[in-house]
């Protein structure tokens, strides 16, 4: 069953991917909530920003409220009260951002937890099953992403994991499935991830033998750690040239508006990254230059809505911005709440920016 | 003109009280907004609760945003996007609970700011021309709220500089409202504020003098600052003999719920207490008791959802409770939002605790 449909690869791609929990229009970016919530954003919110999917991490969901919780409560969605699909993560981000903190092993990876210091053990099967019980509508496999730069030799090592990993991944998912008698249509999507650092040879076996394993979807894993603009669309180039055109592509971790224009023209689909939400905490806000098309150079810009310039505008963040945050408050008024460290003002913030994202994504997909 | 209409005398007061934006049932409850803003929530949220008032801190605004700020916005209700009225206390309270940084004179009282160290100096005047600007609908007069307990003596000089204000305020009042034209029909409400401590030959004189200056309204200041329940019940006794019926009664400050219902039937219109906001944000959530009345002991319990035990309980806080946050969320989603720190645990919780509230102000309005 191919769960995607290409509508228009006319320019850049468009599509629309179906999961358990309802169809999404390809490209699109994914908030993060990291631990079953996007920072101070209620489900409802989220819904009215008309975000299709978000996403959220299976190494921090285990830890806190842990799987007992989400078993018991009947997954994810009906825990936070989200009806739209959810995408987890493996745990392989955590690899590269709490590399202290973990030892790796031909088997799988264990972290020190940083909440109690209590060991977390994670395999490419446990990840999966860990997964399965949050109710994740696309799982994601357990792999290693590399940091940049990396070594050829030290980038080879970690793919051949990553593959072999791929492979008792898909392995494991059919074989749970099975078991649980999930029908074709009621599954989750499984996606694998390819990586291989900034080095083509490894870029294109990693994406080929990816394909030869079979998965709904590819992500093109270990970018936006680093690495120059330019570096990460020639990896993204090399990669979507392989990768078949009829599956979706999440390129991970992206990343600024103007990169995910860049992956968008590119060829990949999927996005996420905690930009626009950790952005807003710090009231860093974008402002759309209407003058401008989103291809082009400039064509938005940020305000630190805290600074004393802001005190007495009565103009919204964005004039032509349709958010909740721009119908109703002014900068005046968002620059008071930052200023009394008021938890409105992140709320009001947050809004605003993925407004800002999900809008992109939304000219994206009619361009 | 009177703005106070008693509807019914039978057992507690009940009546309709006018103001510029707007009427309010009594006995109300005025949720907390001491910036412009009611912690964790928007103007949105607190009319979903069907908050009828506000209540907003003049001392505390006159330092952020400041009022050449909400000059320039044209007041508080357009800044903060909030409709309904608002109250603005005077600063009095501030002479009580910030006594260290403060210098009272005759004129008035100065401040040392807590936040930059600056000079903020109120007199009577002053603080009348600011609650104008900022565009409260209940202006209260500059009085200076005792410490509990207090000598006979002090308590009666206290009262003789709260008295000689309360002349100054009235005075200043109607200058500006004949200077400034406004017509009777649009005027904010003033209220004065009976003082006294708990000596009952005070507080009845302070009564008698605030009358003969004629207010609008009649606020009991002094309680709820550490003195019995008892005696609180007995000053307000007191004080309830001596106001005129026909006049709203503000009871400044109070407070627990079982407090709120005594001072009700112990003839109370008005109320305003930090206790169910700032509760909520320390995860402590009121769950009342379906199988008592609310005169009786026990008709609510206080849980403390950070918990171990509710971390896997699918009841909502309050399975009677009609507010957003019991329809939607479950304790165990609430108790994973206060432990990872999450600012929508605070929101949740404070739309719950102010639910309990404003149900029990409304199930007050129609005994």
């Amino acid at each position: 069953m191919n769960t995607f449909k290409l509508l228009s690869e006319k320019g850049h791609r468009i599509g629309i991917l179906a999961t358990p929990h309802g169809k999404i229009h390809t490209p699109f970016f994914m908030p993060i909530a990291t631990r079953g919530a996007v920072k101070n954003l209620n489900a409802d919110e989220l819904h009215k920003l008309k975000s299709e999917i978000i996403l959220s991490n299976t190494y921090h969901l285990i830890q806190r409220p842990g799987l007992d919780v989400l078993k018991k409560q009947k997954g994810l969605h009906v825990f936070i009260g989200w009806k739209g699909p959810i995408l987890t993560d493996s745990g392989g981000y955590q690899i590269f951002s709490l590399s202290k903190f973990r030892t790796l092993t031909r088997d799988g990876v264990t972290f020190t937890s940083e909440i109690d210091g209590s060991r977390v053990s994670l395999t490419p099967e446990s990840v999966i099953d860990a997964q399965l019980t949050i109710g994740s509508d696309i799982i994601m496999v357990l792999d290693e992403c590399p940091p940049w730069p990396c070594s050829y030799e030290f980038a080879k090592k970690s793919l051949e994991r990553t593959l072999q990993w791929a492979m008792r991944s898909k392995k494991h998912f059919e074989r749970s499935m099975k078991k649980r008698g999930v029908p074709l249509s009621t599954r989750p999507l499984l996606f694998g991830i390819v990586q291989g650092s900034t080095y083509k040879k490894l870029r294109d076996a990693s994406a080929r033998e990816m394909i030869k394993i079979g998965f709904d979807g590819y992500a093109i894993g270990g970018l936006a750690v680093g690495e120059p603009r330019a570096l990460r669309n020639k990896v993204l180039e090399w990669n979507t040239l392989v990768l078949p055109k009829e599956k979706p592509r999440y390129c991970m971790g992206v990343g600024k508006p103007e990169d995910i224009v860049d992956a968008v023209r590119g060829g990949a689909d999927m996005f996420d990254c905690v930009i626009p939400t950790r952005e807003a905490r710090h009231g860093r806000l974008y402002v759309r230059n209407s003058k401008k098309t989103i291809t082009q150079d400039g064509f938005y810009k940020i305000i630190r809505i805290k600074k004393m310039v802001f005190a007495n505008d009565k103009k919204p963040i964005d004039m032509h911005c349709l958010c909740t945050t721009c119908q109703t408050y002014s900068r005046s008024y968002i620059r008071h709440l930052f200023s009394i460290q008021e938890g409105l003002a992140l709320r009001l913030a947050t809004i605003h920016n993925l407004s800002f994202y999900l809008s992109l994504m939304r000219e994206l997909q009619t361009l």
